[in-house]
């Protein structure tokens, strides 16, 4: 039996709530300066009185030394392995701007780019970052212009420079390969099959008709004259975290990625809240409601994605502060973890196990005082995959049977 | 997707560097006595301080409590799963002698022998353990003079008793049973095909045939007046280090199996030297022509296996004298390990966990303040397998790329 369809046999409904709480790319490494992490030097008093009645540890997102995307990343901290399960670029794109993906969709990340004259050679990857309403203004224009006979063709704006493609239709296939060369000064290149079914070999031909209508419709619209596509995919066949756990979970988060994220595993996203401070406003709004909500913090990840030790001190310290309202709400079961490290040190996401702790009547205390790196080494839970934290989770909140007689 | 996709998906090139430097069967037990391993009583200031900089861990050969060979052992160490990948013995013979094998090659170890007058009844399965000059005469004797029609025969001498055998030709198979009882009073056994294939019939005839040819060819030379063949084994299909982390990777080690296995998964094998301190010349001469070093240290093991345990502490610190030179290049990682444990208590190899270190400039320190047995279970890798040791080594040289979005 598998991981999946062993929970999916012993989960069972309570009225016991749990939150997962998540400081995006909160593991970090000890600063020249301090010698401290950004989560040590941080003072949060209490996040560290909830560590010592919690049991502490270190989370491995994938596997020692991968280092993960957020998808990924996220799809473990849910209980799905991520090597099993790979969602493609084009679906967490269009997840994320809350396009109701179904079936029958094959999508794609989408670049307006800027080509040369010869409407092939790619100058500009991101034409020149255009601004969001530019792009919105671009989209409109291509979906309401190109059609080809039996696709329904969507054309939706992310941010900035990027957008999602969707093509709706019968017998479409994610196997075929990007248009987008990932590097500037080369030509855009053709879609091609990447298997032998006529589904692929269909798909491909639509993705190689419609890109020459992009082209003409754009020309004149330098820098932005042309698109470039990849990560071509359909929605994984995934079940719902409702299947599995018996949950009815909430997300709370404030960026399209991970609305998206929590989407796919079947959450309800309740509307986007702006601030730190109006995602919790919103949990305890919506608390009664729901068994399992998870509460998704951006910008750590942002601020170590952007170098700054300071600056990703002051946000856990923020959130910090909110946590006496979450922690008022009584849940049965909190866990307060990152998806990944993003160590400020490195200005990017990391392979370095996160820092982890799991609040629950009914755990062993361990030792530790803190909420850091080093202090959660020394929990009792040890150095463990990520994957193990929704099991531990529906374990705390007894709503697994007993495994066997 | 497994492991070694992974990895090969998320590997790139860049500048850093990497050595592996390995105290074969490092790992101990405490002596009686000192109540100290023998890492932990030898005199090794310069591993001390690099522990003190590293991140420590114990590492787990194979599985908890298997107590590995030094083929398995060395595969893990690599990346390469040694339950998945099975190395015949006689093709690490061949490797080991830098015999230049084929995918058409099957290869056996090989010991002379002495037979009692009826030709079949082992007498001394290492035939006195003839010289090695004694061997390289019978060896040539054996190549020039015995012909098989349809098959390629060469028969190299490795040391003392010791040979290797090789078949090459088409439709063979190493499905076949051995001709050495494995011990001493009994008679030569017949070799027989363990699956129902034409080729491994075909190719336990050859060995029936090519074994009688051997015994009139060697009839007067008593003391080795017979042959023993095992472990026939053909190349696995195994991708090299450059295929899977696309590193430029060199060998430095005394003993041919260790320079066999590390030819076996593409590593540049350098000309031998023959002391400790002469690979450490080496490695100073060659350290810019390579991204990644093993470096195989070998007597360590030998002390142990001999049951002497002052004279593995006297090797171990002989090798802490050397490293200056090795840190003094600077490499961006460096891992110091065993491949398994030899306790001189037990005067054989052992399932204990090795003592590990990893430095680099991008790990969170911990407060190992010795190498040694007891203090590196106190270092944040933990207790861990020893086939995360490339992962970590690559992540840390900041050579894999992010998986997923």
């Amino acid at each position: 039996m598998n991981r999946l369809e062993l929970l999916k046999k012993l989960s069972q409904k309570n009225k016991k709530k749990m939150v997962m709480l998540i400081l995006d790319g909160l593991g970090g490494l000890p600063d020249i300066k301090t010698e401290r992490t950004e989560l040590e030097e941080a003072a949060c008093p209490n996040l560290d009185s909830l560590a010592k009645v919690s049991i502490c540890g270190l989370s491995v997102p994938i596997a020692p030394g991968i280092t993960p995307g957020s998808g990924p990343a996220h799809l473990s901290l849910f209980g799905y392995d991520p090597l099993k399960y790979d969602i493609g670029r084009g679906v967490l794109s269009a997840l994320g701007i809350d396009f109701p993906m179904t079936r029958k969709d094959v999508a794609a990340r989408i670049n307006f780019c800027t080509v040369a004259d010869d409407g092939e050679t790619i100058l500009d990857r991101r034409a020149g970052r255009i601004s969001s309403s530019k792009n919105r203004e671009l989209a409109k224009l291509i979906e309401e212009n190109i059609k080809i006979p039996g696709v329904e063709i969507f054309f939706r704006t992310e941010k900035e420079h990027r957008a999602a493609l969707v093509f709706r239709g019968n017998h479409l296939s994610d196997k075929i390969t990007d248009t987008d060369p990932q590097v500037n000064n080369e030509k855009l290149l053709e879609c091609h099959a990447t298997d032998g079914s006529p589904e692929a070999k269909h798909t491909a031909e639509l993705v190689n008709k419609f890109v020459p209508m992009v082209r003409d419709l754009l020309k004149s619209y330098h820098p932005a004259n042309m698109i470039l596509a990849r990560g071509f995919a359909k929605l994984p066949d995934i079940e719902t975290m409702e299947e599995i756990y018996k949950l009815n979970c909430a997300a709370i988060a404030t960026y399209p990625m991970y609305r998206g994220l929590a989407k796919l595993v079947g959450m309800e996203v309740l509307s986007a809240p702006k601030t730190n401070e109006a995602e919790f406003e919103l949990l305890e709004k919506v608390f009664p409601d729901y068994d399992f909500f998870f509460v998704h913090i951006k910008h750590t990840d942002s601020m170590g994605e952007d170098g700054n030790y300071a600056a990703k001190v002051k946000v856990i310290e923020e959130v910090d502060k909110l946590l006496p309202r979450l922690t008022a709400l009584d849940p049965d079961v909190i866990v307060i973890t990152g998806d990944h490290s993003t160590p400020s040190q490195l200005a990017g996401h990391s392979w370095h196990p996160v820092p982890f702790m799991l609040y629950s009547k009914y755990h062993r205390p361990d030792h530790v005082e803190q909420f850091g790196e080093r202090e959660c080494y020394r929990g009792l839970l040890g150095t463990f995959p990520a994957l193990n934290t929704m099991t531990l989770m529906m374990a705390n909140a007894l709503k697994l049977k007993k495994y066997g007689a």
